[in-house]
């Protein structure tokens, strides 16, 4: 059982490495850094249009040359949740605060979480899907990013008087 | 020391997915699996008014049911500090970013601490206190949340000309 | 290796609760606090302008009384990444959300990363050198900070017509 704690504490500081370097290549617009990420034969959604899903690692690092239009990103990691299936294989979920700026000076903020499946390969830990969902986002964001659905509230739920908002 | 260090390891990794699960639950309102992450017996302090104080993991539960007033949140947890008291005690410091939008699609967002002792019960990891503290928020934010309080200058400071602001 | 393991898993934890305690020195300006997180003759540099830069952690301490300028403050750290050169030294980068408010309301908002050389001391892992860098941020923030450079993008991409940016 010690065995296999350190064995899992090795892979849960690689699988966090994996997602925080996303970010980070992202930022950087290092796309070769970025594809070499996932699983040749990825899948990733970020919504349903269709430039914004990608199948293998190849169309995905072409897709995302559609973030050069930004000037400047910056894509803050947090809630990491791993989940392993077997030692090979694990659910993630995680949250990002992502900031973009456009040439022109004005920006868009996307509060948004990324699910995704990771597998152990040769070269390590890689993405072989994501999914990626919108909490929230400002009125400069215009993707249209797959959508988060919270619990709605109960049939005789009467909102209360805070903060004027009832 | 080193069987010392590695249970401290799990337990540290099942109190920062404690904390996490308390974000992600309340953006998704699943108050039941919500109030399950508090011992039975929880003090939670939001802030001063008496709607912002709770007894209980059940009066909590019952009282976040205010949450329902947001359309959508995204609550993002960093800075996670944990001290252990001893093997089955905690206590916990870490910072939040909430952004909440209403129905009418305006917003409010508020920088935060959450201060919490938590307990290693029959469940698990379990926050027993919480209070909430607030370093800031955008003026779209009203609640009346407890201030977090910084050390005031020395009486001979002088503010340096800087960006404009002196 | 698994004693190799155990040894720099204690050491990362060590090293971020190191990074995450600047963050809250910083908003609490505990500067006594703060500056005992560096190194004696620690080089510090967060912008080209002179009084950016500070060598040694007396007159950095000193150079941070300019943050009572700021009412509030709130640093939230992310995507921290820790590189080992040798057991008592490492490289690292993280990011940071630094929120500040002024006395009359108005606020700036930073988007940054922090790329640390860290060391361990007798007192434990102190910063040996911080550098600043600035992905971005809002139109409320003045200050000169170092200039995060993407990858720029090759001479024949065409930007796509997506929301409306192109």
């Amino acid at each position: 059982m010690q065995e296999r704690s350190l064995r899992e504490f090795v892979d849960r500081q690689e699988i966090n490495d994996l997602l925080v370097d996303y970010c980070c290549a992202l930022d950087r617009m290092d796309l070769p850094r970025l594809s070499a990420l996932f699983t040749d034969d990825c899948v990733v959604d970020y919504g349903p249009n269709d430039f914004l899903q990608s199948r293998g690692s190849e169309a995905l690092e072409k897709s995302l040359e559609r973030m050069w239009r930004w000037s400047r990103t910056s894509h803050h990691l947090s809630n990491v949740q791993i989940d392993f299936c077997d030692e090979n294989e694990a659910l993630c979920r995680s949250y990002v605060y992502a900031w973009h700026e456009r040439e022109d000076g004005t920006n868009a903020t996307i509060l948004g979480q990324y699910h995704d499946r990771v597998v152990r390969g040769d070269r390590g830990w890689r993405i072989a899907e994501r999914r990626m969902l919108m909490n929230g986002c400002d009125a400069g964001f215009k993707v249209n990013i797959n959508r988060f659905e919270k619990i709605t509230p109960p049939a005789d739920w009467i909102a209360p008087n805070i903060d004027g908002t009832t």
